[in-house]
């Protein structure tokens, strides 16, 4: 981490730092996979039509063209529209690839349709502390055909509890706010642009309740009062259901709070229930200009609130739509790439090792690379990772190879008087040598692969 | 696979097919790991400069821009040169982006370096049978500080052989020849330009011999006797090491061609000994353009000879460069795309379902859900995927919809006299329902995750 990207945004891991993102995703795909997602890689280009639907995000998009055709543009043989809906871009992040993917083959799809995704996106960007041009999201979504059942906006907010608490990661805490309940607020409090207030409160955290009630005011002509009230509803926040009692002590009605208040009601109680710690009703969360419908979800890991939400999401009553058809969805988004930078920046997880490799297998001659290459196989066939030296140098320098390696046995054959080979095998960290046999012998668990542990 | 998909030359999965692709994924990493190899990932984008450092393949390129920059030199703020080497775009490959890591990394890496690599590639071409524009490829690479003993061209061979032998693809061969033993032969006879012969002889497959002693004779000024002796070399392939007297009986002699014949020896030799059948000395193999300099590696899948090579490789002496310090490598890549598109429109394997969950939890009734939660946990903490329904509908449809996502079992629960929850687990395929207990309860080990099998 300490390495400066050759290109600005764009980050590499070097091996042991690889191994780190691994296990976060390896852990992510388990998690995701038990309760019972699909897996789905979509590309990684959409059409600029299709992502630029939403609107207001084409500034951070990349473009991509064929080098030849540029050469061909720029000797005059034809005009290029930069914005041309059919040119193609890189996706910028997984729901919009999902929802066409979710059209393009609903006739292939069961549904309620569970599907987690993992993949790179990229962003044009100036890239700031944290954020990259290039980086991995882990997403996960439920889509439904027509409709689809509330249940499942606590069943993803259970299991992405479940997914970052296997991670060595600490604690983190799920923030989570309906819109029903704050447009229904609003609402009941005279302020119709309920779009525009709250792209306001999500304001908040950056520049103050102060500033927050004078935007309201100047820009919704909100009144001293209705700000006061929007601010209010903005700082409740309970880790159980008593958020119910404090909204309702601001004395404000409205049909749609109302099914807010069960919405949110529903989700915080089954997450108090099934992770207590993990989540808190949340009234100030906003989620800008996403176009959710329902539940929305933050998450920030503790000790790191600076670093913004490593995991959002929330409910679309209308993720995709073919004609008539709609297809409503829920889901959240990890941020893997911002969550590594930040846990091995700062030292939070590291890995045991850097290589995959458990046993280094010497060799005592030049002949016997293929006896050596027999022992190796045993160990792999057990399922030990074990690599074998190219050449018979002396031992100590095959053991120095290991031991730059980060390998952590060594071992040695030799052929004793009876013909058959001996074997010992050595740990290079306390020196202690013992006899072995390829076809039993087994490294203690912790050295089997490389383990990634919480600092 | 008897879809069309949305943008030609970019493939797209449903979840059955991804779970065959994922199969094929996971083993080679884990074949791969248990050799010690790393993983690493590069980014997706290089600069054209580095990218067209070895030539020739511009057409190919994906070029990216940030959209904004497109739309303000559209509007004839700056004129933009398509070439400019610092312009960025998709990798074509992932040996040249190894090969800048290396050269960036050098300092933090421990040589001979091992790694691994699975991740998609670009290619801008026009999309033929087989050919994607968006594909995923899976390489190993050793690379070397300096040298890098040819045991590692053996090594390699056998890793491949080993991962290639554990996805369900039936039988393949790896045919391998060596650059040197071409290039020695062909200044034996008096061909000095051997980068044109060898461009001749890769084209033998297609064109067949009598053209290309054609072309040997018209474009490089071959004599008819000297393209013959071209031909026969390229025609001689053996699955052991007796291409080498088959060789000797042309009569050829060069100090060159001595150490190519030694080098193939020891890769056909040992490949023979422990992977028999797996690869033959195939001296027509020539690699086209790329700039091997020692080994060279393709791969037939048996009965589909004519989708290609399905894994491709080579010796590099300088695989990258860094003044004085030369990365001598060697490795092969795995076309993963085409071997899956092949796997799946051929039937070779199929998945066994198109959903990780084993067990879907029925409610009984409404109030019943988190009940069902904690039993599905009980499976989940024991590695069996469940998924809890969302609705207490008909117990009759609520295992319609099960089965309409292949899961293979539901689970039933109901709260017994003396107040405690009874189980039962029914096999949707067979009827068969049974007493069960959530903490001990397992399904057979063919449906605790999807299996792929081999037609």
């Amino acid at each position: 981490m300490s390495r400066k990207a050759s290109l600005s945004g764009f980050h590499e891991w070097l091996p042991a730092e690889r191994i780190v993102e691994q296990h976060v995703l390896d852990t992510l795909r388990r998690t995701f996979e038990l309760h019972g997602f699909s897996s789905i890689e979509t590309r990684a280009v959409e059409t600029l039509g299709q992502l630029l639907r939403k609107g207001e995000i084409d500034k951070e998009v990349y473009a991509v063209s064929r080098l030849q055709e540029d050469q061909t543009a720029q000797s005059g043989a034809e005009a290029k529209d930069p914005n041309d809906p059919k040119r193609l871009a890189l996706h910028f992040d997984l729901t919009v690839p999902f929802a066409r993917y979710v059209v393009e083959n609903a006739g292939h799809l069961a549904f309620p349709f569970r599907r987690y995704q993992i993949q790179k996106v990229w962003r044009g960007e100036r890239p700031q502390e944290g954020r990259a041009r290039e980086f991995t999201q882990a997403d996960i979504d439920v889509v439904g055909d027509g409709t689809l059942p509330f249940r499942y906006d606590v069943d993803v907010a259970l299991v992405i509890a479940e997914a970052l608490g296997a991670l060595p990661i600490g604690d983190f805490t799920l923030r989570i706010n309906n819109r029903k309940l704050a447009e229904g607020f609003y609402r009941g409090i005279g302020l119709e642009d309920t779009a525009g207030v709250l792209r306001s409160i999500d304001k908040l955290e950056k520049v103050g309740a102060e500033r927050v009630a004078e935007l309201l005011q100047e820009e919704l002509g909100a009144t001293a009062e209705q700000a006061a009230q929007a601010l209010a509803l903005a700082q409740i926040r309970t880790e159980d259901t008593s958020f119910v009692e404090q909204v309702r002590a601001l004395g404000v009605e409205h049909e749609l709070l109302e099914v807010g208040l069960a919405e949110l009601t529903e989700v915080i109680g089954e997450l108090h229930r099934r992770a207590p710690g993990r989540a808190v009703a949340d009234l100030s969360i906003a989620r800008g200009l996403d176009y959710y419908t329902g539940t929305v979800y933050e998450t920030v890991l503790t000790g790191h609130e600076q670093l913004g939400s490593i995991c959002s999401g929330g409910r679309y009553d209308a993720l995709a739509s073919k004609g008539n058809r709609v297809f409503p969805g829920v889901g959240l988004s990890i941020g893997v790439t911002r969550l590594v930078m930040r846990m091995l920046s700062q030292q939070m997880a590291t890995a045991s090792r850097s290589v995959p490799t458990a046993v280094y297998v010497t060799l005592a001659n030049e002949d016997s690379w293929s006896a050596a290459q027999d022992t190796a196989q045993l160990l792999r066939a057990r399922g030990i990772a074990a690599e074998v030296a190219v050449s018979a140098e002396k031992f100590g320098k095959q053991i120095k190879y290991a031991d730059r390696r980060g390998i952590p046995f060594v071992w040695f054959s030799e052929v004793g008087e009876d013909g058959a080979l001996t074997h010992q095998v050595k740990d290079i960290r306390s020196g202690e040598q013992v006899d072995a046999d390829p076809e039993t012998w087994t490294p203690p668990a912790a050295d089997l692969v490389p383990q990634v542990v919480q600092a």
